[in-house]
């Protein structure tokens, strides 16, 4: 029951913050969302940037399972892993209308220069997917898929930052255009 | 002095938005950052949303103008007007201490979603500069500086969401090294 509040107060959160930003979202606004009491609310997280901060490793960690989800297939060649990849994720944002982009770079424009230890938190998220992002391309280039003149952890994290470009524009084209291109250029270009 | 007054509201907005994003700015505080009284700020915008749609215009002009100026150097080889606009942008970062980015990319990730005119402004400006960058790569294939298999839109598009990408995770990382691995990746395996 505690951990079922919990759980829909930080998914309510995690709406909330999608598409209105954690500065924009009220506390009063999630509870009510919920129908849960204010006191309860305070049981769980010590204040908003509580909040905000157990938010984004609640959606930080659902994104790690899912990557490595996606990644843990030893029997594919890594590039081909690396396509099912983006794949799958440009699915989600067909379903989802290319809206919503991902929270960790939605949290990296609106509180970096805002919060320290919210630039530190997200920058290790950020650093974590370019990490299995190099690894796989190490994987691919071992396996003699990828030419050895690209640096993995530069490359890995180009892609990383180039996606999070690509979500964004996606927000504003609301088409899957930024995505395709994306996928197209990486593939043609840099993951060869 | 009236231009004046206007001119200074749309500096101030621009300096607030660009640190705290435009839903999380007041207007009081605009007004009482730069001293004006609040019926002057209604003499020159009907509203919040028009005052930020003013900033953006006021912003993106400076940046098309400053663009321009980069590019426009019929005596260099295109791909060295690149080179330059990338080392240009990074050098002004390192000046702001790796904040701030930029007000497109911010809006975008912030107004996305939440409102249809902003989210046509805003890709309106970023399609701007892909259209520049295109130029650009077709000018350079034109030469022979650049292989004729890059497609100058798809890598126009893909090299400004990647530049937001970067500015974004620089933001988070508070370090050049996300602007130092786009222009590595960029010109060593995009624009060749």
């Amino acid at each position: 029951m505690g951990k079922d509040t919990k759980q829909r107060l930080l998914q309510q959160g995690l709406a909330s913050f999608m598409t209105k930003g954690f500065n924009h979202t009220g506390i009063q606004e999630v509870l009510e969302a919920v129908d849960v009491p204010k006191g309860s609310f305070y049981h769980y997280f010590k204040s908003k940037e509580d909040f905000g901060k157990q938010v984004l490793h609640f959606y930080s960690g659902q994104m790690l399972e899912w990557t490595k989800a996606a990644f843990d297939h030893p029997e594919l060649p890594p590039l081909l892993r690396f396509r099912q990849f983006f794949d799958q994720a440009r699915a989600k944002f067909d379903q989802a209308g290319y809206s919503g982009g991902c929270l960790v770079g939605n949290m990296s424009q609106e509180m970096g220069d805002l919060s320290q230890e919210f630039e530190c938190l997200l920058e290790a998220k950020m650093a974590a997917l370019a990490g299995i992002f190099a690894d796989q391309i190490r994987e691919a280039q071992a396996r003699g898929e990828m030419s050895p003149d690209r640096d993995p952890v530069l490359v890995g994290n180009f892609l990383v930052n180039s996606w999070q470009g690509a979500l964004l524009r996606m927000k504003v084209a609301k088409s899957p255009a930024p995505l395709d291109a994306f996928i197209s250029v990486a593939f043609d270009h840099l993951l060869v």
